[in-house]
């Protein structure tokens, strides 16, 4: 088993969508990215920054699934990273109604000292450079790092992004983003060129179509599971890279045939994610609940054709 | 071995893409569903009317290839259903250019006695009840009626959609339609109101995101293979209903494991079809380019995870 560092926000998210509508309840990449990792009772450290305002039963929340918390800072006298959002009818797009950056603004980040010889390194979406003080802390050089950005990186530190692009193994982005970052529009010619921008494997998510891992020549899909409704869809990105990192921590293997594996915990992860608001159905998940979905996967996608 | 019936458009095509443009050439949907189909040796039958312009070389193109041509009208003073359309640069939108239905107008599909008996009926995109008069012409129950049908029908003989839906047990739609045809978003629900309108089989067609087939509770999912390039997608989906259809007759096998696999060969001869105009790919597809491309598919989709 590998440790793994976890670097992402810690937030307040409140969540309109057709359903319904929250409060300011707990949000975050780096707080989905951890609770799917705990999923596989793996060592996980997550570093982040919080405010005064943060309740203890959040704090709580994570380091009763055994995620270290020294890492993430507490700003008495500050606010918390707030984000809220509002969801359109297909849950394919939404409008973001508030950024708050709160605390975030400072954020440096240190990785507690037990964690810089971690293996696997999962850095949520967040300034690159921000993302590479992080990569400059571990004092070994892990097996994976693992890097989730978005469009507005792209927009407005692209220079940095390919700073930080240099020194990772995996990058996970979005189909559109993948697009935007090498403007070409085929994901197979999309994903070559993010190849030559440093990560050997790349991860295109595709939200409801599903996600693909490129390497090299190779390429593996994994579906997004067919759901009767999905009630949130907010973290399940996150999810998604927090199942795969924490994969990849639990087997200690980044081989691209494990990493087909990992995109497949991935993807069962994010399909439970999405059924309630938040985080809330990422916190009662059981371990029985995981493994018959994974069946469902199986049926869903595995087939035998004699070829002759 | 079954017997296989196809009924649909035989047609000229004008396409423009991004990467070029034709004059008119051989196109239609029972035009690629027979080209897909006669991978498979199957005895074919094509049921479809074209003018006295229709070129002798394109009625020996599918003779050639053992499909039985017996069925398809040819109208001296008539003039053949033609068809042009531009792709956008995503590929996925395409504007209608020309629709002259000419002989097609008056088409009474006659299925040859010989064929009468068919196990498969594959019903190409054609009126709802112009595929109704074929279902009433088969002397023996088949095994397998499949319906391939569009957004236009919809809007414009939808009480008719609904009294061939009664008769067959697979439809191919795309999600949009699936949707347009249910009111529901979430493909689940709609594939389980469509069976609800007759067929026990529903395969949604999502395009480059790949295709679904849903029977019962049951899902299966088949990726579209990432391309480097799509040239041209005309004839994509009936190349695909053309895999599947031919698959099911050259099996006689209609379960619903065997189903999958008739997704899979649907999907990998559509990705064929794809790499040049219309027709020009399928024409030239050799038997062990197809087993090495479904090596590709397996490749893609099948991961082996132990669940403990």
């Amino acid at each position: 088993m590998s440790k793994l560092v976890i670097v992402g926000t810690v937030a307040f998210d409140a969540i309109e969508t057709p359903f319904g509508k929250t409060d300011k309840i707990l949000g975050g990449a780096a707080t989905f990215i951890g609770l799917a990792a705990s999923q596989f009772k793996v060592d996980s450290s997550i570093v982040s920054i919080v405010g005064g305002d943060f309740p203890q039963e959040y704090l709580d929340l994570l380091s009763d699934r055994n995620i270290d918390i020294t890492g993430v800072e507490i700003v008495k006298d500050g606010k918390t990273f707030f984000w809220s959002g509002l969801y359109h009818n297909d849950m394919n797009s939404r409008d973001t109604l508030v950024t708050e950056l709160n605390v975030l603004a400072d954020f440096e980040p240190v990785v507690p000292e037990a964690y810089r010889d971690a293996e696997i390194v999962m850095l949520g979406n967040l300034h690159p450079l921000t993302q590479l003080s992080v990569i400059e802390q571990m004092t070994t050089k892990p097996k994976a790092i693992i890097l989730d950005t978005m469009n507005f990186w792209m927009d407005n530190a692209l220079e940095d992004l390919h700073k930080v692009m240099k020194h990772i193994d995996v990058i996970t982005i979005n189909d559109e983003e993948a697009r935007q970052l090498t403007g070409e529009y085929s994901l197979v010619v999309a994903a070559r060129k993010i190849h030559e921008m440093g990560p050997q494997y790349v991860v295109i998510k595709k939200g409801e179509h599903g996600a693909l891992l490129f390497h090299k020549d190779n390429a593996f899909y994994a579906p997004a599971l067919p759901l009767e409704e999905v009630f949130d869809p907010t973290g399940a990105g996150d999810t998604f890279a927090g199942g795969f990192a924490g994969y990849l921590a639990r087997t200690g293997d980044t081989s691209f045939e494990n990493m087909k594996n990992a995109v497949i915990y991935g993807s069962t992860l994010a399909s439970f994610c999405v059924e309630k608001f938040g985080t809330q159905r990422m916190e009662t998940l059981k371990a029985d609940e995981v493994r018959k979905r994974l069946q469902q996967f199986k049926n869903l996608t595995q087939f035998e054709i004699k070829l002759t």
